[in-house]
């Protein structure tokens, strides 16, 4: 049985394929090698290993002992150098190396094999005695705390008393002789905590790290990880014994990094840095500033050749872009790592066109290759990185993009701020349905309270504006026009710039940069279009964001909200006479003057949504939120519909509810109050027929909002099918009841469309305006990982919506159903919905090539599964 | 096959046993004849051929007309009268009976058999032509109506017109000569409408009326009864067809009704009333004054001796009390219906026990005679049925018992008139936990707002005082300390009578009845106990409730809420400045000053409930219920804690949350304020310390509120755990993920208690405190049929219980289930309890003997299963 895979010299034991046996750093040293890369030899000891060595106390088997002898052995043989030779050594390394990438979590060790003797050797072969004893001096400080577990401060003491000691700031200022008296301080200290010198055979060394190395895996960090990212403990790590190489042999060394094509705009060049005489941390830590690649060509140009053939090799093996380590030494290239390269959006669309053009990939294999999350990055303008900016404050980041304006601190300033030409930024407490005109005039909004899905949220995404929530820093003093925030004091018309994808409020106005879409964009969407089984919708409300979201290539509306419709100027007024009309004629006469706004608004909409279904929802929100909420404004309306102010007072107060959340809204109020659903749904069967008259193929929906009992829909539905009888009727899933009995409930639905903000909120039993505060201490203790209300909880809320999905299908086979909360543009949400085969998800129209994307890759993801 | 079920002289084709076949009144009349008892001849026309009449479009076959004929005969003979005959006729009734009750839905037709020749005849034989004549006019009417639909005003009216001509004002100033001539008028009005003259031959008219009964089965107020009480269309109804007798033939005929036992109080009496030379119609009308049934001794001896004796037997055959009607036709005693007699609870209570001392039933029949739900009404004073009252307003009956009191309007004003000795009535628009002092001084409540489970309604029914909710007639003004309801004003002091049982608010003091619990009820109470296997624990908050609830036989309390002691008026103080602490320092401080506190409230329940089971839940409401509200209290806790008003202002409106219900409460509050928890368990630990040194063997158990991830309970466990390392604990199920997730979160829970009023809440989307107004509608609109915050919704919130139930076992078989919200003591949801195996129900003191007779005839229910 093997326990050791060697490799080096063009041949390897393993390939990429094993990385359950030689993690995936093991996995991809042997097949570079076994490309015919020039790297580094060596050999990987398999995870197997590591579960016997805890299993069975900390012992090596005699079989590990010879197979690890010989790979030794191999290694010597690849690299011409011996391990533990007095002339000429082979030095390795001991590395972990998971099935996943834990990075950081366990142990390393470098120069292993240096001791008294092969430091000479190193220092002769070198011609370099201060590299030689620097890297003893390093390899003893790492093996006694990694080894030992000696703690690391008394060597780093005694280095930093050293240094004071003769006047250096820098580790560099340290010559060759302190060095090698350093080493002799350093194993003293060795000596007294360890109580044992400091071992000089480097066998002894190499299976002390290998032990090390595997009793890692179970180290409290470690162990951590994996519970955090769902891991299991029964994998263990595999080592990896390399040969070190150096880039810092002096002129004809050096080490870089490389990319097969750009990672920030995709194109199809050779990018990358190095630096001669120099090692991989020189590069990182930036204290050089490292030449471009293209000089390399001058500077060594046969190692170029190599280089370039190796980039080409690489992608095509790998199909995709490399990030692939390499260090220089003596003119010698040796290939020390390549992964996937991170790239930007850009990028990476570019360069999954580019593939697929050059018959790498295909269009399904392309899809998959960006981050459905990430295209939102193309969608809104950002902070234009080189900028200065002081960051004041950080609240949620609760709808992306970036943007200055000067602050106003109501929603009718913004409104005449914005008709003199002003960008505004509105920062409220929180916002409410009355704050809407302000709101579309505003650049971007900021508020102290209220979460990833307040109303500010909520209205910001499917505006497509910048909103940061729930910043809580802040102390807002309407009267006053002020704010307050980190000591300083900000009045109204102040600028201040945000930046909704970090949640980073700033002082001042920060430059932005726009959102440009490239014509890759566009095949691409095309390409998610052709390959996606489940339909796009969007959420929208007004004739102008259906035209937004027509553009962004929405197929159809899955929420169109008539309550927005309510609250503009000059419907308000009349939506109040209506709801505080003493008796059903004054009503009836308040609804009758409300029926042409909302009949012009449905034409509007269905008009630009042609030849696509629109599910129309009707009132929703509880009447008390259309009502005045200031002194002021209930002197007003007193004087409009003749009433006293006490009067009036009553008549709000008693409209007032303790959690209108859960109060009397949605088909609640459709039920005590039937006119009002009546008008709205005769509003829709005469825009429909205005539509038809002009020639417009239109499909409206009829949505019955937050039912949860059978009753309610037959109720409601035996009446309104009188008034529009050949609609499709159906309702929102919003609440859990309605998911537990959605049996009896689809015997009265065409469609169910799952409000996932209000089944996340009922479900959890989570105000969204209020969770904000415990859910941010939820996310610091890992209570949650993810906010519910972001990304759909697969294990609640999922589970009832399975459930749900189940049972209407059962009593009723041709239930149409879809998604039309917040989820719905979010990609892993979008994934679940497509694994229940919901005929569509519906989000803001900014969202929409998101989950046009993410429903691709899940159909994709079906296919190959 | 038999169609037609004969009885009559001792013998019956049917019983009692086959109501399916002949209805619930024929299957009873076969019952009595074959039991030998003096019932009028006649037979029943099955079930099944009413439902072929209406599938075959109306017509009878021949075998049905041959077995009717054949039945007819036998009554003939039977009672010793010939149907048609000229000389002795025999007169029918012909009444519609279905498997069970549908009072008044369906059709009867009476006096059947009358034409012009028999009407001579039957004037000739009671030598009462009076009678005669007017029981032919009642015919015709009857027959115009139910066989031939003509609307019945026709007749009434040439009635009321002759009656004016004549100048008469009753209808017993008819004589015979008038209601002749009414015949002749009558019968031409038939002509008239129908087009046809009436029918002359009995046996027409007997065909008609028994299609006519049939076809009223599906009459629309029939369907719409078996639509709201859930009873098949498919039953269809039997048809009795009756002969007549009469106890209005003179001096030795009579009728009346009479009780084996006194419905009343249960005794062992022959009960009852009668009237001489008289139709049961005039016992019901109360035109004249039933005389009592010993006189009936004197004036028949041989007809009451008969009637005794048909006591005896009726009482044993049916192993209950019975209601008899009873006729007697020229001291001829016939028994017409019988059927178990309704009785007051006190009886119910009674006769069940003497029952089964007489061997008659067994205890576990005998726990099933008493309506659990009745107890109810034996705990509470009851107003005096013979008092007048005025009814001002009606709301919801929240928690039972009537009381009277004055007026006040504020929590702090009933505790100032308390103290003065006064009665008073608390009247609020909404109660709020900072009323709970004003709350125990009151007799009952009376709210304009919330409904049956608001905080108002909670408390009374834990309290077990009178509670109104709802009502939302009333118009308060707190500030001018007055209430106007009805256009009358009611100012403080004024007197206020309120009936928790009907939910009826009455002006004045009307006289009220005091509960007396007799020894019947600690016998019935002690039965019950023996057969419930499930435990019933008590929700109580302080050690009075405990002892209370002890009395009452409560087995250990399943909700302690921990929350009630903090309101209390030296502690809220503390409370507050805990709140507020500016650091964790200060708010640790505080929480010292808190513990002893909770520490003796412990020492108290835990003692109060010595050997049993003590749940205690730590803190659930959000901070903010603990502020003050007014501007006076802000002010006095500015001072207080040395904040000036603003500051104060800033942090009360920072805690300020939308949907408080919903908000940062339970575990949430325990997460982000550990301390607050800790605090609570170390008062937890030391009181059970104290008890323990004081030999007192007490169970305390900790119970984390409003779980709804795993790891949140996870989390507070492993915290709370290293100070009480050895107590229960576990968490409410009150939310639906925590019941959707219940496998996961059982591995860290040693009980759940499903909070069945939180879960209700958010299962539905309904606030308690808001779902008045809508729930009014949806009664009336038979939405629902239940108030599912008072009876177990099985179909949605019990799926979940049931889910959480299996899941939790599933992965924790040793885990304990209990209920404590108000369900726990509602019969109806108790046996759903039951029928999931939880160990325990737990409910406001009060309830405890309605839940342990609850879980008992569920047990009943099992075993009989």
């Amino acid at each position: 049985m093997s326990f050791v895979y060697f490799f080096g010299s063009g041949y390897a034991d393993g390939n990429a394929s094993m990385k359950s046996e030689l993690g995936g750093k093991g996995a991809n040293l042997a097949e570079m090698t076994a490309l015919g890369l020039p790297v580094p030899a060596g050999f990987t000891i398999s995870t197997r290993v590591c579960l016997d060595y805890i299993k069975e106390g900390s012992s090596f088997s005699k079989e590990l002992i010879l197979q690890v002898e010989s790979a030794l052995k191999k290694t010597e043989e690849a690299m011409g150098a011996k391990f533990a030779d007095s002339l000429n050594p082979l030095l390795v390394s001991v590395r972990s190396g998971a099935r996943v990438s834990m990075p950081g979590m366990m142990d390393t060790v470098l120069n292993l094999g240096l001791n008294e003797i092969t430091v000479e050797a190193l220092s002769k072969k070198t011609e370099n005695p201060r590299f030689a004893y620097d890297s003893y001096r390093r390899f003893i400080q790492m093996y006694s705390s990694v080894v030992k577990d000696l703690e690391t401060h008394y060597m780093e003491d005694e280095l930093e008393s050293y240094k004071k000691q003769c006047g250096y700031k820098e580790d560099t200022e340290l010559t060759a002789s302190d060095l090698k008296e350093l080493i002799v301080l350093f194993k003293s200290i060795y000596q007294k905590h360890i109580m044992e010198s400091f071992p000089e055979d480097p066998y002894e060394q190499l299976w002390n790290a290998i032990g090390a190395v595997f009793k890692s895996w179970n180290c409290p960090r470690a162990k951590k990880y994996r519970e955090i990212h769902s891991i299991s403990n029964d994998w263990g790590t595999a080592v990896n014994i390399c040969s070190m190489v150096y880039g810092n042999m002096g002129e004809t060394s050096g080490t870089g990094v490389c990319f097969t094509r750009d990672p920030s705009t995709g194109e199809n060049i050779f990018y990358g840095e190095f630096l001669i005489n120099a090692q991989g941390e020189d590069v990182v830590a930036g204290l050089r500033t490292p030449k471009s690649l293209y000089l390399l060509e001058k500077e060594m140009p046969e190692v170029f050749v190599q280089l370039e053939s190796v980039r080409s090799k690489l992608e095509r093996h790998y199909q995709d872009v490399q990030d692939i380590e390499f260090t220089i030494q003596e003119s010698k290239l040796y290939i020390l790592q390549t992964r996937n390269a991170k790239r930007t959006t850009q990028a990476a669309l570019k360069i999954a066109i580019d593939f697929t053009k050059e018959g790498l990939l295909t269009k399904e294999e392309a899809i998959l290759r960006v981050n459905a999350q990430d295209l939102d990055k193309l969608l809104h303008p950002t902070l234009d990185p080189r900028a200065h900016k002081q960051i004041i404050a950080k609240g949620l980041p609760a709808s992306p993009g970036a943007v200055s304006g000067r602050v106003v601190f109501t929603a009718l300033e913004a409104e005449s701020w914005a008709a003199r030409g002003e960008l505004v930024i509105l920062v409220r407490d929180e916002t409410s349905p009355e704050d809407i005109g302000g709101m579309y005039s505003s650049q971007g909004f900021l508020t102290a309270r209220g979460g990833m899905t307040s109303h500010a949220a909520v209205v910001a995404r499917q505006m497509g504006k910048c909103c940061i929530a729930g910043c809580s820093s802040l102390n807002i003093s309407q009267t006053l026009k002020s704010m307050k925030v980190a000591g300083i004091e900000i009045l109204e018309g102040d600028w201040l710039t945000l930046d909704g994808t970090t949640g980073e409020v700033m002082i001042g106005k920060v430059e932005t940069k726009n959102a440009e879409l490239s014509g890759d964009f566009t095949t691409f969407m095309e390409w998610a279009r052709e390959i996606r089984t489940m339909k796009v919708r969007a959420n929208a409300d007004t004739p102008r964001d259906a035209q937004y979201a027509r553009s962004f290539g929405a197929e159809g509306i899955g929420l169109c909200r008539t309550e927005h419709m309510f609250f503009e100027e000059n419907r308000l007024p009349v939506v109040r006479q209506m709801i505080l009309s003493k008796n059903n004629i004054e009503r009836k006469l308040a609804l009758d003057k409300l029926l042409p706004f909302q009949r012009d608004d449905f034409v509007g909409i269905l008009s630009a949504m042609e030849g696509f279904e629109v599910t129309i929802r009707l009132l929703d929100p509880p009447l008390h939120e259309f009502l005045p909420h200031t002194d002021k404004d209930m002197m007003i309306l007193a004087a409009q519909l003749g009433l006293s102010l006490d009067d009036l007072g009553q008549r709000v107060r008693s409209l007032h509810e303790a959690n209108p959340m859960l109060g009397h809204r949605g088909c609640r109020l459709g039920i005590s109050h039937p006119e009002i659903y009546e008008m709205q749904v005769r509003a829709i069967l005469e825009a429909t027929e205005i539509c038809k008259a002009q020639g417009k193929k239109v499909y409206p929906e009829i949505m019955i909002p937050l039912v949860g009992i059978e009753s309610e829909l037959k109720w409601l539905r035996e009446r309104l099918v009188k008034i529009a009888p050949h609609f499709p009727f159906g309702t929102m899933i919003e609440v859990p009841r309605a998911a537990l009995t959605a049996d009896k409930i689809s015997r009265h639905a065409d469609f169910f469309s799952f409000g996932t903000n209000d089944l996340t909120q009922t479900t959890y039993g989570f105000s969204r305006d209020d969770s904000a505060p415990f859910l941010r201490v939820y996310k610091q203790e890992s209570i949650l990982e993810e906010d519910p209300f972001a990304v759909i909880d697969q294990d609640g809320v999922g589970r009832l919506i399975k459930y749900a999905c189940e049972l209407g299908r059962q009593e009723n086979p041709n239930i149409k159903l879809g998604i039309c909360g917040e989820h719905g543009g979010e990609p892993s949400s979008v994934q679940f919905c497509n694994s229940l085969g919901l005929n569509y998800v519906s989000c803001s129209p900014f969202r929409i090539p998101i989950a046009m994307l993410a429903a691709a890759q899940a159909a994709v993801g079906k296919q190959m599964s």
